[in-house]
């Protein structure tokens, strides 16, 4: 059965998340819907990254198995035709047979977007983070210098679990002000629970200077969620892009993973 | 009695405008109300521009004229406690008595903002155009030249009524682009109605190539509307500044008007 990957974006106000729910509007359930219209078909959508409820996305990788031989141009013109205004598919590709878009990601990039002055945002209240308080940058900056790199981020995921590997590889963590538009890029081989948002509310408390940025080490080691900041609210939280790289080879298993990120981020 | 200025941010969506209007939700009524709950006082706000229904703004200036003696920092608080989120003040001065937010004006920056790619936008589509077609970007900057400096705009105007002066100075008319974000800048010491969104139009029927970047100092000249290209739509506009001088002088009557755009427009 072929293999689709689909590129989207949806502003994620009006949803429980990515994951259908019952009785709840979410991206997946929009998106199942959308190709039963299309094509009588039921299927099973995969995203690379399941966003909680709230979270946007201006580049989520979905892939789904459908027996339907369409073109790329008629699949993202029917689908938008029939999903609502505040989902898009931006771009559909043909992968090969076994394309998975969550177990064949490699890096995720996700931006987080703040609004720092004191009076509330009015166009931006739905996406970004309203931070009243002065923030330091420069405390920031060298917090998420302390993050960078291979840790296990158990401190930083919600409900974490025994079953996944907490070690997470990040390779980018950036803070970029703009006025009072602050805006946190990160980018890792994978993310734990809420890890993102979690790191946030950590660098934002340390931005107000409610702790140091030499406390983040002993944070991470701590491997203890409430050593961490406070969990940044979802609707300053955008999935940016997800990358796929070439199988890992037996001989060489860091290949394709210890790279920069890519362009666009630096 | 004092005055004050006000600076506004507001998402026009949910609005017809900024003018009241019997049965109709507008940024000056939602003021107005809040000012009443506020102070038990019946006030009128004037705006440096009247925007039109769905049009927003980052930096609309209001005055207000009311016998309360509070700090700009009590106004900001108070009006922003009892505005709707989709309206904020940003910032309260107290200027000279005589201060009055349209008269005075003697500046005002637009931007008007544009999604050019074929598949529709989700998250930018209540505050963008989406434009499908491709845009010759050099196209539409040669037309843009044409209408720089001090000419008689008729022909832009929605509506025209023979009670105001059609010649406008238009000192900036930028076109950036950003990937498929394409940004138009407008900067003129006032504006007819409707004009900002005639221009940006007519630029895109250049940019589609329904017409030559040659034809602008025609459509200039016939003072005719219909000689203008197509009104864009209102959600991809917003009031960002407005800018206040010092008194003309009877000997400089230029004095203020002929300088270049400020700093940030550059």
């Amino acid at each position: 059965m072929p293999t689709l990957k689909l590129i989207l974006e949806y502003d994620g106000t009006a949803y429980a998340g990515w994951q259908r729910q019952p009785g709840q509007a979410t991206i997946q359930q929009s998106l199942e819907t959308a190709f039963a219209k299309m094509t009588q078909q039921t299927v099973s959508a995969v995203a690379a990254g399941r966003t909680d409820a709230g979270v946007h996305a201006l580049g989520q990788v979905v892939s789904v198995r459908i027996d339907r031989d369409l073109t790329p141009w008629e699949w993202t013109r029917g689908l938008n035709a029939h999903l609502p205004p505040d989902i898009s598919v931006r771009a559909v590709e043909l992968p090969a047979p076994d394309f998975h878009a969550r177990h064949k990601a490699f890096g995720k990039h996700y931006q987080y977007r703040i609004i720092n002055r004191s009076e509330r945002p009015a166009l931006a209240r739905l996406g970004a983070w309203h931070v009243y308080r002065p923030l330091r940058d420069e405390a920031m900056a060298a917090a998420a210098r302390h993050l960078l790199g291979r840790h296990d981020f158990s401190a930083f995921e919600t409900q974490p679990t025994d079953i996944v590997d907490p070690v997470c590889h990040l390779q980018h963590l950036t803070l970029t002000r703009n006025g009072d538009a602050v805006t946190i890029d990160v980018y890792a081989d994978r993310f734990l629970k809420q890890m993102v948002r979690t790191i946030v509310g950590t660098l934002i408390e340390v931005g107000m200077g409610r702790r140091t940025p030499a406390s983040l080490p002993e944070v991470l080691a701590s491997k203890d969620r409430s050593q961490a900041g406070r969990t940044a609210p979802p609707h300053g939280l955008y999935l940016m892009r997800v990358d796929y790289g070439p199988l890992v080879d037996a001989d060489t298993p860091e290949k394709g993973r210890t790279g920069e990120a890519p362009e666009g981020l630096r």
